[in-house]
């Protein structure tokens, strides 16, 4: 199985280090503990391991550590800064894990990003040594990229060159969408195995500086205090999860996934708060165990749990169960005090989470039902769904001010908007019962549910509904919700989900790649990969 | 061979007729004449020798029929509109095979948008029978889609629960882009093989409206009359091409074809214009010889030859020879006159086969040397490649006003816009030096090309290029371009070809739907499909 938690403890790969308002973020991998064995992590190059850590520290430095304003990215290897993606662990992984390690390590990137955009909370990448593939696309995701002028470090994406595959981890569209690169540049740049330094890769947009050697440890730190500009604070502890993992469930407090295998489907119940704190300083002293947080962190982990070692389970079921008044409680605490930085972080993070959501791979049903609690908040599991359905007479649902502007999608835009893309007004309309108790049919007029079934239906219905989605090619339906689930404008991210992530994985079942004599299984044994010269 | 070039006479699928205003492309195909062979087109379906005669009459309906302001879209079959792409067809084709025929396809149903969007020459649908999967893709193209109210009739996109792909000709973007249906809604659309009629038809915005069978042709026929307002106009005629296709060579008056097969590439030089007509008058009277004309459809020609006829030459090298004044006076009769019909219509042909050029599979890399001409709307192809060298000293490039407007990629922008996507200002100091000649210097400040090299250098330089170009895996440069051509913002067009598509290949490279117990092998057979549950 494998484990999305862990703690700075039992980093094998990272340190994690603080001076006033910087911390430090160092990469040293461990080449002797590889995730999936068989093969050695040289050269600081990572597998889904190292990104556990990544994303567990990423995590940590927004709930922990609010005082860091600045985060320097850096390598702990003398000799380079990052090789990127472990090449023997691509040639002999699965095509399902490749993709779900591509994806989770673009979300991880995608944190950074956030945590830059929207906490002040800002990445410096202090290149020295070299940075090649998927090292480079690592230090893409800071604010500001400075490379040692050593005459021998360097960025690069060698990927199309070494290996015949894409500089995936939104390295292609962070060159032409976030620096900027003119395409023709970044042709050459990709295709050059050797990369670029010095002089022309700040021409080139590729890093922001570039400093002498000599200069090279005050800079780094003069830079890094400059960006650093966030007031002080206290952060919360993040403490582990509680979870019991069985043969046929994944039991947290607050979320309780069912497996049936035979059904090939999972339902992920969420259970709402029994209470809710009185205040902001309620919010704080509870820390990780308010409710939205708690839940956060616990969908989080079931999510990846699924993605990962769950393959087979191609349907997620969303239901939930509680009080609908303590939901809408806490999300008017976050709306109350948004500019609370734990407050907004906890928003964020749920964020962050339903995009997850958005991006799972299986198809997402949301069954309202008697007793359910999809308010506010928890509503996005409604909206994110493919479908959903609604019991009528007895089951409500509940709009909170949280569904119309701080949980966007990655196109920016909220669940709703998307939605309603073709019928802004529907938005509007919403919005006028924020906070009412809806019924199937007033969310059906609204076209916040797919469909309402009669009470004596509902059973049957569903039933028809989930083993129907179940008989359909997995494929197909991946394909088909990643088309509907993001209708309309495109961002740097849905590119990177939508456009580079859907040609890497189609380069990752051509022979030219994965075939016995393609690049990735050649790579290191001295023959060279014989393509097949077709263009499609 | 499958070639390009048909004309109404030699139709074997589709009839046009005119009356008045009011043009009717009718489609019967006819189930003996299969392009590939091995197969029926039965129930209206199509393979890429339908599209192609449509492809046809689309651009002829343009050029040939001004008049026609409206072009009605239907069946001549009592029972289907359209059945969509050939199920059989799709599983004997290769998997380059059925990429290039969706990806024409899509450019033909662009096409017809096209025309409505800019031509005055608006589509109308009038569906009657089933239109199913491309075959309600196809009506989707129109500006108005009507659908008989006979109990029977319906517009379906089965292929997800039938075949296990996507409704991949524009199919899902459509959906959600065009008709902007609520995601759920087309997911339960897509998910349901019967399809949708009626009422629900018109309230999930497939159609426009539902008509009862008793006012059906009167109705259809009033709508179209409303349509069509274009001024009255005579056509030019679209003469044959001339052509020979030689074993290393395809030859047209104005562009000459050579393969290198060993050297895996095509070289395309572009014979410029040797005389310029004085005006407008000049430009009817000289009809389809008018070079801009002429030019772009040898052109459009020779890409679709080298994508289907010639897969393994995966680098296309442009080049060009003339005298760049005869050009630039040729865009400044198109931009002078662009306000007629003939004219509009030209530039709108070469924005399309330049788009055709963007949307080719192939490495592409320009030559800008002593004697070449490229200038003003011909420099569009030192711009669309994914590289462009010029040699110092004895070469020129030219800039005009089309290129900075009249014709954009499908990304809404143009090819200058696209390239300085990063650098705005640099299009206005391009801007500043149109009609100048630019010497590689020039070019090069002003970012117009990739490098410069010097003339001691130039021979090798290039064939060092082309080489290092040539040893790359097919499929990754082909995943790269697709990135990389397209920077930051999308549109519905190149969301179709860089998500929709995307995701379509890959699905076409999975065993769930092309493998031997994959859905397009056993389709008709009587045996279900077994699939591979794991999702990716």
């Amino acid at each position: 199985m494998i484990d999305f938690q862990t703690d700075p403890s039992r980093y094998r790969h990272w340190k994690l280090s603080f001076d006033g308002p910087v911390a430090t973020l160092t990469m040293d991998v461990d080449p002797n503990a590889p995730l999936l064995g068989g093969y050695e992590l040289k050269l600081n190059s990572y597998d889904l391991g190292v990104d556990i850590e990544l994303a567990d520290a990423v995590t940590r430095l927004r709930f922990e550590h609010p005082e860091a304003g600045a985060v320097i990215l850096r390598s702990g290897n003398p000799n380079v800064f990052c090789a990127g993606a472990n090449i023997r662990m691509l040639a002999k992984a699965s095509h399902g894990h490749k993709v779900n390690f591509c994806k989770f390590t673009n979300e991880t990137r995608l944190a950074i990003e956030d945590a830059c955009a929207n906490s002040g909370q800002r990445y410096l990448a202090a290149i020295s040594g070299g940075a090649a593939g998927g090292g480079y696309e690592l230090a893409l995701t800071a604010d500001h990229l400075m490379l040692i002028d050593d005459r021998r470090s360097a960025v690069s994406l060698p990927e199309l060159p070494l290996l015949a595959v894409l500089p995936g981890t939104g390295g292609l569209t962070r060159l032409t969408d976030k620096r900027k690169m003119r395409r023709d540049r970044a042709d050459v740049f990709c295709t050059t195995e050797e990369g670029v330094r010095g002089k022309r890769a700040v021409e080139w947009r590729l890093v922001d500086e570039v400093v002498p050697p000599s200069a090279w440890e005050a800079t780094v730190q003069e830079r890094a205090l400059a960006m650093a500009h966030r007031p002080p604070a206290t952060g919360i502890k993040l403490t582990p999860l509680r979870r019991e993992i069985g043969p046929d469930a994944v039991i947290y407090p607050n979320v309780r996934v069912t497996l049936d295998r035979p059904g090939r489907r999972a339902t992920i119940l969420v259970r709402g708060p029994e209470s809710t704190p009185l205040n902001l300083t309620g919010i704080h002293a509870m820390g990780d165990q308010f409710w939205p947080l708690a839940m956060a962190r616990e969908l989080d982990d079931a999510l990846l749990h699924l993605r990962l070692n769950e393959p087979n389970l191609g349907l997620l079921v969303f239901r939930s169960e509680g009080d609908p008044k303590y939901l809408l409680d806490a999300d008017a605490l976050l709306t109350t005090h948004a500019h609370d930085w734990l407050v907004r972080e906890i928003t964020l993070l749920l964020k962050r989470v339903f995009k997850r959501v958005d991006m799972t791979a299986r198809s997402l049903i949301t069954l309202v039902e008697e007793g359910s609690c999809f308010a506010g908040s928890l509503a996005e599991l409604v909206f994110a769904a493919d479908r959903s359905v609604m019991q009528t007479t007895v089951a409500t649902l509940h709009l909170s001010p949280l569904n119309f502007g701080p949980l966007p999608m990655g196109n920016d835009l909220t669940r709703l908007a998307t939605r309603f893309f073709g019928e802004p007004d529907s938005t509007g309309q919403a919005w006028a019962r924020v906070g009412e108790p809806l019924d199937a049919d007033a969310a059906e007029t609204l076209g916040l549910i797919t469909t309402a079934y009669d009470d004596t239906d509902w059973a049957d219905e569903v039933r028809l509904l989930l083993e129907e989605r179940a008989s359909f090619s997995p494929d197909a339906l991946t394909g088909l919700e990643a088309n509907l689930r993001f209708p309309g404008p495109e961002t740097m991210e849905t590119r990177i989900f939508g456009r580079l992530t859907a040609w890497q994985n189609w380069i990752f079942q051509r022979p030219n790649a994965v075939g016995d004599n393609g690049s990735l299984k050649r790579y290191g044994t001295g023959e060279r990969p014989t393509f097949d010269p077709a263009r499609v």
